[in-house]
């Protein structure tokens, strides 16, 4: 079994956007990025491309606490813009690691904003190394503006150079780049992590994780990128480039549509609102009881409980309530227990649950531990029954394509059935949703076309290989 | 008429916890009050009666932002503790009007923490400033503090005191104070604010605007506050002192339960959550209209959704999604229009809206502008007919108890029939919520027991006398 | 003896300025209290009168810091503007207990600065108590705001008002105050703490507790207030009133001189520069040594160094340098050892002392460390002697007007010697000012007219009275 | 003539301790770097190596406002620890461009501190790029590491590949570095900038540009390091490395003894006070004048005030007081006049220049405002005459070095005598130290070993070439 022992994840939001009038601004990219914050709240950064100039500006904490008005007129407008929200693992929260990154090399400078994960990138630091390269973050955007900018000392152009290097790496990545003169976009050969093409009403294009910051633009979805496709915008248009000469089958990651993404987002054609609520009906077909009121674990569980709701022909009710004022930061210093944590975030309302027999979705369980308490915040508040149903399989296998499950993820789920795990957690019944219907879950079009590693073990893009074994321990 | 000018709201939270053996804690308020952070944004405070001597500290901001852990561990714990959370209309946000208000009199400290808003306290300040009393704040709290403390130089007790001070003040006021000896609280003599009383599992009394903080601390709710009512907690226990020997009628605004509290608290004994899916249903019982979807804007508006939903029996969707990271001071400089705003705050889920005909609920219409663009997002996403259904009655009447809705309120609904405001705002039908509908909000029971002085113009506590003429302006 | 226990020090710095054209700005002010600062680096704050409107601002910190371009900005100007810095003994360093304070009165508003120390301000605060007043801070300024408001009651005026007011302080007070339409300046009936008058270029007059700020903003000192004088500006120009019938002899704060205002400050007539080197004269004639150089401890002690080195014909040296970039909060957390912290504050210039036999002038010994790791200091550089010489008498008596010498001040002073003191601080001699030099400091013509209490133990304006007990302790 | 268009001043602190316990910590750098402070506000870093684990925190700010108490005991000690003080003009004030500069090599990790500033940067930056480097940074430093690091992959030691960097620099550079093992001082082969060498009391070598941070830290000065000089310090002890087989004369820069270093440093065996105290007695032996007294601008204007005095046989006095708490960012919106700012940061004693004629004694003329306005401060106070006398020659010739002497320092001096500028000025005399003075400034033996290229354009290390003309106009 291979067990994660430590990473840096790169969940992470793109965005980028051209304008052949100059108008292309840091105003926009901060309501796209704000789109998007859902994906990254640890960092944020802006890069505005004006007379090939590059402007840009980066920091700790949320869009809007980086960028204020006055940072945002300093950045101003030009022809291209880009910019990056960050999460990150504890450890590696500082500044230098945080996005676009900007170098200086031969033919000018290049910006970089990149969402994924490589598998092989400690190897191909470790070459780069023994060529003189010398490192000053612990990003993987460091080591692909290496094989770009190196590329390109012999490539004719930069998209070619871009081609030369995405060809090297292996693993997920979506990557939003910025030259002095060109918007480049590119998408990972299996195409495991989302990257949308939009357009502006005057037709200018725009790229972005999600198409939900499409919306907050004003600008239309017009589709996804294609695995291994790269995408250059320059003052000649607009062309699409394949990287690859044969193409592997799309793997897109599953978990956008269980919990990445925003509900409003249409991912690779599909509506996350939608794939959620499927699962939610797959687990009303397959774990069907009876009850008399279905309720979502706010805010991610919601749809899948609405489906559950609408497919089982039971009432759908609000019967949680979420504190939308808690800090990152709060902790109060007593409230050493769980519990209390629980209860400070999420509330029962009694007058819903009171005496009702309640079906209860969430997206996962972790340690049981949160599980545990909402399902005795419910009893408390006078539900007679709870049965709970998760809109995913349990975790059982490392993510090595950038979504942040550690390995405590499957604590409760392994070596445990749904059972015993109910026994533990207190709740009158518990199902997970089966394999088969997570392949299925977003529609049969998508179907056999995502990667569901962390539940199937089946990695598309292969796993980290020898070099890497100071970061993964293979056992 | 009249027209509110000028005003300074007081729409706060308060709690304040007793503990005999001195485990009444900075940590216990702080989560109360993130619990009431919903009814105040601006500033925070905490005071700690700690063997006789106060410990305070007050900011702004939200607590977790006022209050980190060396802060929380400096207050400490004690007998007696209380907080506040506070809402400012601008131009009043200095941290000198935070509260708890902490005055050293001549029996010791008193810490006040005061929901309200009083009509008479620019006579009461002028008859004081003739006594020499001075006022380094703006806020009717500093006035309470002065009636109280200069009415105890007489008294026999601090609620001895409280009483006569009590009976001076006319308006809304539900107050949490703590003396070196006691907790005391009490409401305004038409209950217009609310203000209940729970108990720890270890039996201690705790104080809070709304149940759904009694409920973060751990703490049940056992009743409401009397109109008129004094509780004085001390060692010798707690007991209920009437201010007034005559009862009036209570008078809870309404609006706590169509849009201040939270709806997993219960007001008065109602659920906020029922209240507001009963005048969804109300909705649905008077302004029926063919439709596919029944759909709220959150938060807000969801449980009048579900009601409706329930009432007229066509299905609820989600069909608004809103972005949770937008701070209260991301305004980007070229986001000038309304529009852009709104798109940003709100998107709809096309795969829902696309093709139905829409019931979308919300509590309000202020000045028509953020109606409009919800209506044109989701005529945008794809849907064929939206028709709006307001929660509440057109706001006609100035309030002058504690609620903030300026005169801009009633501009699109004063002088506008509903058919031409849903013609103004793009709707294809438009019906607000009738006033006998209010009365019956929270049941029989309450039926009566309600100010909507906001959209009847009945003030049950008067209105603002002619001393504060230059506060507000009646023609 | 009389032990100071507990005491809350104001040592500050007053300013205002008035402008019959309303051009009295928050920046003229700024200007005023910087050159101020080095009374008081805790807190900061202007208000300023503009249309009878009183706009302020305070903060903690140094002016600069407490106010940029944009709060400076937003004050503006009008007819009149004060402003105080204030230095405050730790724990009771809250932006609460900062100035001016402004209170809100029968007659309007009053704004107040205040340096000096009461000496019977328990027992007013508690008559004032008993009479219904609250307080919501620990300051003297709190009181005099009440007695000069209560006083307005019946006052036909402000000024007579402020007179009522003052007769009833004891202890040491320069005040700065604005009314609506007036401003006032006064100074007890000792004048213990300073207090001038100027005027500007176009004749506008200026208040300031140094003539340094007077020079700062482009004002000509015009003279000191008298000991119970009161001078009143509005538009009928200005006029003195004295608030006492009979006079009593000044006792300007000697200590003044000595320590707390700047060299460049012309006091009561003399120079401070000069006053420090006669120090150092007298030094040289009462305490003369056969040596090679005269330095000074950087920055105070300089002036008398300079004094004594022409007194005594040796010459003077630059022989210790001061770094100016220490921090108020830099702690290095192995630096526990006082030596360390000095070394990095002070060092010596090798080249200058080595070989050489030194006469180092200090303002005070306090506890001996100090002056014993700069005595070190000097011999490890070179110095073949060193002959310590301080430019005032040992501190034996509390100061209950204002100066802030805790007991400990006299630790070494007491019981000892200075020929033990020597020893115990590694000098090869040891002198101090007498106390016939003291009285002598600021010439023939201010003989007699100093306080000195905190050297010779004659309080002038008397001790506090036992009503004051919890904050002193007298045995 | 070389016309200075555009530069990036590289006039930093750079300080480095060993310790063979483990004990070189964080504090111990942050203590040597607060007396180095003068040489750099901007920006402040540590990097301290604990078995072999690089931790470090740079910042903006000044070294109290970078590291606080918890910083610092994050970063702890180990066996080696550095760390770098940075001004920049602005526009380079980015936390990115702040040292030491970390990076990950195929070796391992280097920390990089330096001062100075090379020619031929731009050279090296563009080889590079052309082998497919990138840069981060606009500082010098970042080429250093790359020529380190890529000489590191064919050197058999770190401290081979950093003399085969060095011998690629050209201009000025003083380093203190450390890799995993390896503590390393370098200075450049004209020895330039400064850098020495001291020794902690028990033993362990500590390396600072000036010896004022050596005495910080209880270290005693051993000895300058040679021109083209490498000491590396690991487990085997202390060795050095010459860098070049051929010999350059020593140049250092003339100006540190004139403005940079601090009074109390001794720099290339001579004390920075006495070569000012010099330069004050040459300009007393070649410009004198009949006067009363001899006052400096503080503070770097004071020992050379005092040479002109000991040497003229007339008094020193001390005529003007800085104000010690302007800071950087003070400016009042309405004192748009330099006379104002002047007049706030200086103040003339009255009672000192009044009647009197004055020497005064100044480091430099820049654009002659400030000069006017100091002469005027004194004529207002009184003094009858005054004798401008500038211990430095006009400057003439911009600096490649890292000196920070923009072009519009030499605007008054270019093309006007000085008996022009004294009447442009108000003054009734000036005189600048001439050439040969400058060169006798460090005493006889350095005498023809200093730079004074800004003042004789005489360039020791060469001029940028034309690689470099986008950053120089050459002219």
């Amino acid at each position: 079994m291979i067990k994660a022992m430590y990473k840096y994840h790169e969940e992470c939001g793109v965005f980028g956007i051209w304008s052949g009038t100059g108008s292309a601004s840091a105003d926009q990219v901060a309501v796209g990025l704000t789109a998007l914050q859902h994906r990254g709240q640890e960092a944020a950064g802006i890069a505005v491309n004006d007379q090939r100039v590059i402007r840009y500006h980066k920091g700790l904490g949320l869009v809007h606490e980086v960028f204020d008005h006055d940072e945002l007129t300093r950045l101003g407008s030009g022809r291209i813009a880009v910019g990056h929200v960050r999460y990150s693992t504890s450890g590696n929260n500082t500044v230098i690691n945080a996005q676009p990154m900007v170098v200086r090399h031969v033919k000018g400078q290049l910006a970089l904003c990149h969402n994924g994960n490589l598998i092989n990138s400690d190897e191909l630091r470790r070459t780069l190394e023994l060529e003189g390269c010398i490192f000053q973050t612990t990003s993987d955007t460091e080591v692909i503006s290496y094989l770009i900018t190196r590329a390109r000392l012999k490539a004719p152009s930069i998209e070619e150079a871009v081609r030369a290097a995405v060809r090297q790496l292996q693993g997920s990545f979506s990557l939003v780049m910025m030259s002095p003169a060109k918007l480049l976009a590119c998408r990972d050969r299996f195409g495991l992590r989302p990257l949308c093409l939009g357009e502006m009403p005057d037709g200018s294009p725009v790229f972005a994780s999600e198409s939900c910051a499409l919306d907050a633009v004003g600008a239309r979805l017009i589709r996804e990128l294609n695995p291994g496709e790269l995408v250059v915008v320059d003052d000649d248009g607009m062309r699409s480039i394949p990287c690859f000469s044969d193409h592997r089958q799309h793997a897109l990651c599953v978990f956008e549509y269980i919990y990445f993404s925003r509900p409003d987002s249409v991912v690779q054609g599909i509506s996350v609102h939608e794939a959620r609520a499927r699962a939610g009906a797959f687990l009303a077909a397959d774990h069907p009881v009876d009850a008399d009121l279905v309720i979502g674990v706010p805010d991610s569980g919601l749809d899948a409980a609405l489906g559950y709701a609408e497919a089982a022909g039971i009432p759908y009710g609000i019967g949680l309530v979420k504190n939308k004022y808690i800090g990152r930061t709060f902790i109060a210093p007593t409230q050493k227990e769980r519990a209390d944590q629980v209860r400070l975030k999420l509330n029962a309302v009694s007058s819903v649950v009171s005496g009702k027999r309640i079906i209860l979705i969430d997206d996962s369980i972790v340690r049981g531990t949160t599980s545990k308490y909402i399902v005795q915040l419910l009893k408390d508040a006078g539900a007679s029954e709870v049965h709970l149903r998760i809109s995913a399989p349990p975790f059982l296998h490392p993510c090595f394509y950038g979504t942040d499950i550690d390995s405590d993820h499957s604590l409760i789920a392994n070596g445990h059935t749904p059972e015993e795990i109910a026994r533990m957690i207190g709740a009158d019944s518990l199902a997970f949703l089966s394999l088969d219907r997570v392949y299925a879950l977003a529609g049969e079009e998508l179907s056999g076309h995502l990667c569901a590693a962390c539940f199937d073990g089946n990695y598309p893009a292969g796993v980290p290989t020898v070099a890497d074994k100071d970061r993964f321990e293979i056992s």
